[in-house]
């Protein structure tokens, strides 16, 4: 399997990928190419499920649809029996055409429309992890009919401030105190926000949510968040004698995106947390809620590869040693993956074609974009030649669902890979479709 | 006209754009919506030409199609007279729809495929600007068979890395020596392009470009470029008898984008660089050159406004004095303006429908998206209520441009307004247009 550590290779020395010829998907869909693993991403959810189900009688771990999101996607979730969390009216609109059963799906949003909690009361979305307090008033007025049309009431989780600061890039930290997301837990507006659910007819609170941030590489900002919220669980408690059912602890477990860098396997993760989570509720004689886990990133980034042609290579005559610099263009760039200039997210890459020969020539990586679009700053490659195709892996997360059309590129296709065969589940942009909306 | 310094008011103290009411536009079209103010494009448009053909006997002014483009805009820059400059086979084939004069393109690009070779040869664009040796390679066999068929040979500019550094930011400096774009002077690469460019069938050298950066406050960058590109010129003639008949200096004069930022006025630019072009000229005594200029950001970017509707308001605890921040979101975000995270940009914003309030309230602008984005940090604004329109000034440019569909947001609408009337020269996306491409 490829990880980003070693990579099966085929017969001829290519990057087989899901049991395909990495080198026959990109003659056969063109690139740039996303390929995606698809045994991979079910194994992942595989994988998640078992470490947090075999620790904690009661679990739901939700896939958070915004890390990568498309028909296919929301039916394999579907089929491994996650749920899905959408925080949008697109992200929600996509799951139920792909038949997602709403029961199971969880809207997020720090700044939900009138028309999207319409949208989700109406389709019988499951949860409605609820943001802020204005939020709160706009949801009853939605939900206040539903005891009339004989529903039952709309569950809701409340978002709270863990007042937790991870340690990760600034754009991706979400749990510290000063944060557009969620309700502060000391100023006293997530209990008010409380009450106010519990009093509030079409409406039913469940629960309380909490999310760090992004891409962490330990259990740390999580545990901490974890006993802000058992503490919050015993202010509700006390404050309205209701149980909280339900503890959602969001998402925020990291991947390594380069070789030799260390994240907290999902096991020990979830053996850290639900230990955490025994202990925290015994000592503070608190019944078992129900524990939810959002990844996204961890579930699916993994599975992901992205193919490039080789084009333009040039030696560029630097002041640094050794002198020159050999920028490697490639047919792709910050279109279909921002998260270099985003977050300054760093990425390695190997020659799909020529998988098996010794990367002896250190290159950067450039996109094809009017923009010093850096792809990878410095790999090392076997000496590329134009027509070579460039595999960027680690590249499932974050990369087609924040795409672009810069510089009037069209966004590349995403192809599944599984046992030695593959199968389009988003087809490329073509040039038509970059003026269909023009009028 | 609005600018970032000021702005015009109907009676009811809305925004007035192009003669329309904001808060009118902003009904009829939804939000978050792109408006600009197409006489402003117009007379920037004519600004930048009256600015430099006043001055020096044979000049173009191209558009930089990067900074903004779809059909209408194509339009409109043909019927100002300006030449239009493409970057990709998506930009070109925009340009063609929309029925631009092929004579009047350029492309440009550091990764040109075959195909968009092909495609730009075909077309009859008129010039191409070649990045690299590989690519005149590429684009002589493409042009090979136009002597057989009668047609002209392609004219083509030879792209050289200028060696300046301009102060802008990293991500888009490209006149820096160690840069993905063009040919470098010192190691001899740019004089082999031309002289193999020179003695190419089917090809015909005209001349050189050079760009430094984007979004720069003065001219001295440009004049240190302009510099260089004279002393290849003489290396030019003094190597081959031939002399340069085009130079192009590129783009990247900037905008104010914050009131009281100073940038140096279209004018007081082409005073600067037409009098440096004249003197250096003399001084080597080489003939006068035709003059190309690629503005795009300069262009655009000032007559654009994003419209937004404020949702979710919250004060949040936080350390600093004085100990509360309040946050307001808005029904966009980094899909649809990614420059605050890319590169760190800064702008103001408004109440569009109390524009004449005072602003009295301090508040960071969030966008709705799973993410910390900040669309603005700070900012004054009259206190704000759910349901007011906040526009941000200064976003005609690298916006509807490097939008994305991320949390699957369908991407705004843009209207053209001009003398009280707007039309939709892009529609929004649907829902539906969101898994159009699906399998």
């Amino acid at each position: 399997m490829l990880t980003v550590e070693s990579r099966p290779l085929t017969a001829a020395g290519h990057l087989e990928i899901g049991g395909c010829d990495a080198v026959a998907l990109a003659a056969e869909y063109g690139t740039p190419l996303y390929v995606l693993d698809e045994g991979r991403i079910r194994e992942r959810c595989r994988t998640w499920r078992q470490a947090f189900e075999s620790r904690y009688p009661s679990v739901d771990v939700e896939y958070a649809g915004k890390a990568f999101l498309c028909l296919a996607m929301a039916r394999l979730v579907d089929e491994e029996g996650l749920n899905l969390d959408v925080a949008s009216a697109g992200e929600l609109y996509t799951a139920l055409q792909a038949g997602f059963p709403p029961a199971r799906l969880v809207l997020h949003g720090n700044n939900k429309s009138r028309l999207e909690l319409e949208m989700a009361v109406g389709a019988g979305v499951g949860r409605i992890v609820v943001d802020n307090l204005a939020e709160l008033d706009l949801l009853a007025g939605v939900a206040a009919t539903l005891p009339a049309a004989g529903r039952p009431p709309q569950e809701v989780l409340i978002r709270v401030i863990p007042g937790v600061d991870p340690h990760t890039h600034r754009r991706i930290r979400t749990g510290q105190v000063d944060t557009k997301f969620g309700l502060s837990l000391t100023s006293g507006a997530a209990l008010d926000a409380v009450r106010q659910a519990v009093g509030t007819p079409g409406l039913l609170f469940t629960g309380i949510h909490g999310h760090v941030g992004s891409n962490l590489h330990d259990a740390t900002a999580h545990l901490q968040a974890l006993e802000a919220m058992l503490d919050f669980a015993v202010a509700i408690r006390d404050e309205t004698g209701l149980n909280v059912e339900e503890l959602n602890l969001g998402g925020g477990l990291g991947v390594p995106y380069l070789p030799g860098e260390s994240v907290l396997p999902v096991d020990r993760f979830a053996a850290a947390l639900t230990e955490a989570l025994v202990e925290g509720l015994a000592v503070r004689h608190l019944p078992q809620p129900r524990l939810l886990l959002e990844p996204g990133r961890a579930i699916v980034a993994e599975a992901g590869v992205t193919l490039y042609t080789v084009g333009a290579i040039k030696d560029v005559p630097v002041p640094e040693a050794p002198g020159t610099r050999r920028y490697v263009a490639v047919d792709g760039g910050m279109s279909d993956n921002p998260r270099p200039q985003l977050y300054d997210a760093v990425y390695t890459a190997f020659l799909a074609n020529r998988a098996g020969e010794t990367p002896d020539t250190e290159v950067r990586i450039a996109g094809k974009h009017c923009e010093t679009d850096v792809l990878i700053g410095s790999v090392a490659v076997p000496d590329p030649r134009p027509g070579d195709l460039l595999a960027v892996p680690v590249t499932g997360a974050y990369t087609y669902a924040m795409a672009s059309n810069y510089n009037r590129l069209p966004r590349p296709a995403v192809v599944f890979a599984r046992d030695g065969a593959a199968r389009l589940v988003v087809r490329r942009e073509t040039l038509e479709d970059l003026i269909r909306n023009d009028a």
